[in-house]
């Protein structure tokens, strides 16, 4: 089962669907050296549940999350050495790798304040909505580092083009949630009251698969994100027709024939 | 020469432009294990052929292809073992590799319904225009499988970015042709009557050459698809220097100087 | 310190910022064999300097270049052999390379024609500002070459799309400055009184630091063009590592504490 119970952050579980948002609303929800490690492990252990089908991430208190809180985290940084810095980095770059890696949709609802590892955090999910008055900055810039920040100069690009993400990069600005809407970045913008229900609906649309290959179309999203177009059509050759093994393809085949909706089982 | 009498599509070939269609509009043109193998032969074929410079596949009777037949396809897979299951994702990936290997723009012209791997097929192709009536859907997912078909993971973001082609896999849902023209997915939307006649007048800007060069141009886009930027330059300073002699870069320099339209002849 | 005096091109430094153009106004700015050699040169000397924090691409005359010229460049070309074309599409080519391993964002400032190896200068900047009289056209194939030159098969289809940028490089046609805009090519488009103005704004901004920072955001962008997204994960936990021992992110911190503005020092 999956854990709830968790310290740094809120997490629920229904109908297969994992809600979870950071807990700091009165601060906008920054990250703390504990959030980012165990939202790590959450994520980590997500790639071998069955009880989980789809993951929604909320704002609370009308934000997403600030990023890497100032005093907790950025201050320790500045005086840590290269070994532990190392080791930071790649804390925050492998909460990355686990929602890739986690084998379900992942569904960012995104509203006010998402800065820094918020934006990261949004960005690595698989959908991402948002109200108008989301305010989405890959502000590492404004804090003296580099837009290279857990996987942000090979991601952001390949959601929104090479010359957009370039200036959100450099420049640290904010994007707004209409720019988002245009460049692919958020799906679909809807207003605050309705958003989230709006994740909810979506992931309750992915939850009731087929989960299986929910999850293969995940992996391989992934898994081809630099592979030729010869390798990736051979890998989806592979992929595919383990699915087509699956009871859910034949589920499909015998709902279209007598006329019925398909009730998948996720196997 | 190309082939035309061919069995289980339709094919003619008209001044260097190739002109096929799937061919049974009564059921909006679902693709056979027959119709499969015998594309996949004939753009294997184009690869060598010198009388045909641009495709152009059009749709028949409205519609563009209503992807795998499910009496005659999708039943018999939910019956295959493994060998014969990969057996049959490798003949359709095939195709879509016959597609790119073939040295020949192809255009995709696009009406009425396009799902499955009737929308890989457009996918797979150069360039797509549309009528406002086109109804994409890579609908994998609806048939219990996963949305990694045919290369659908790695080519579909290339084209309209990394998250709107994750909404498009995960739910398999219609991209109408607005949200596909301001994505980058469909080139043109033109109205359904003058859909042909485009298709026919962008093949013809095509197959006025230089022939040699666009097979070079479709060549590097596969090509160059993986390799680092540095690796792409290198690869684009011989291709390119491969052209550089050949008589069309010459025929154009005489042209320039003539004050003239230069006349290509493919080599 | 960097060259300002160049023959084939003209270059001014002011306050960190390199501003460049080409020099024939009267023909609308035309690469020969000696500005594009001058330019890799510069651009490759970059690579090494302090006194220069970001350039500035503007046009001349009304004009942002025609790309290379027919009469001193192509002409020669058509008469060159293997040995010698090569020698010049490698060393076009070495002019992106030098553009993208410099270290210092390039901000290209487009009006009027910018075609051919102009366009390209243009496509393998960072961030990109047109006039609404801006024409880009990577017209190629209109002299009977192939579209892959100087890496346009693989740069252009990541900032504009895949079928977006086969359509210009198969038909080597104009993109108007608002299609530019719609597709991702232009971060912005500005009335012609305002685009220098707009571009010395923006490189102003990125010169004000953190130049470390931001030559560590432009490596990557560039290191992780075809790396997995672990890959592209772990480079970033280093990359970014490296950027936490610079004294600006002590800087960004103490000034974010005393609630002032940083000042960085690019160190």
């Amino acid at each position: 089962m999956t854990k709830t119970d968790v310290e740094h952050f809120r997490c629920r579980i229904e109908d297969g669907i994992a809600t979870i948002s950071l807990d700091r609303p009165d601060r906008k929800n920054p990250l703390t050296f504990e959030s980012y490690a165990e939202m790590r492990d959450w994520f980590r252990d997500l790639h071998y549940s069955d009880d989980v089908n789809a993951v929604v991430i909320v704002p609370n208190g009308g934000n997403f999350s600030s990023g890497g809180d100032v005093h907790e985290i950025i201050g320790p940084l500045t005086r840590m050495d290269m070994k532990h810095l190392l080791q930071f980095t790649r804390m925050t770059g492998d909460l990355v790798k686990a929602m890739v890696n986690c084998g379900k949709p992942i569904i960012a609802a995104v509203d006010g304040v998402c800065a820094g590892a918020g934006a990261i955090i949004a960005m690595a999910s698989d959908l991402r909505i948002a109200t108008p008055e989301a305010k989405t900055a890959f502000l590492f810039t404004r804090v003296g580092l580099a837009g290279c920040d857990m996987g942000a100069c090979a991601i952001l690009p390949r959601i929104i083009g090479q010359g957009r993400a370039a200036e959100l990069l450099y420049f640290g600005r904010s994007m707004s949630a209409q720019e988002g809407h245009d460049w692919g970045y958020f799906n679909h913008v809807v207003e605050a009251g309705a958003l989230e229900e709006t994740a909810q609906e979506m992931a309750e649309r992915i939850a009731a698969g087929p989960n299986f290959g929910h999850m293969m179309t995940k992996t391989m999203l992934a898994q081809e994100w630099s592979m030729s177009i010869e390798q990736a059509i051979e890998a989806e050759a592979q992929a595919q027709a383990i699915c087509m093994q699956t009871g859910d393809f034949e589920r499909a085949y015998n709902a279209f024939v007598k006329k019925e909706k398909p009730i998948f089982e996720g196997n």
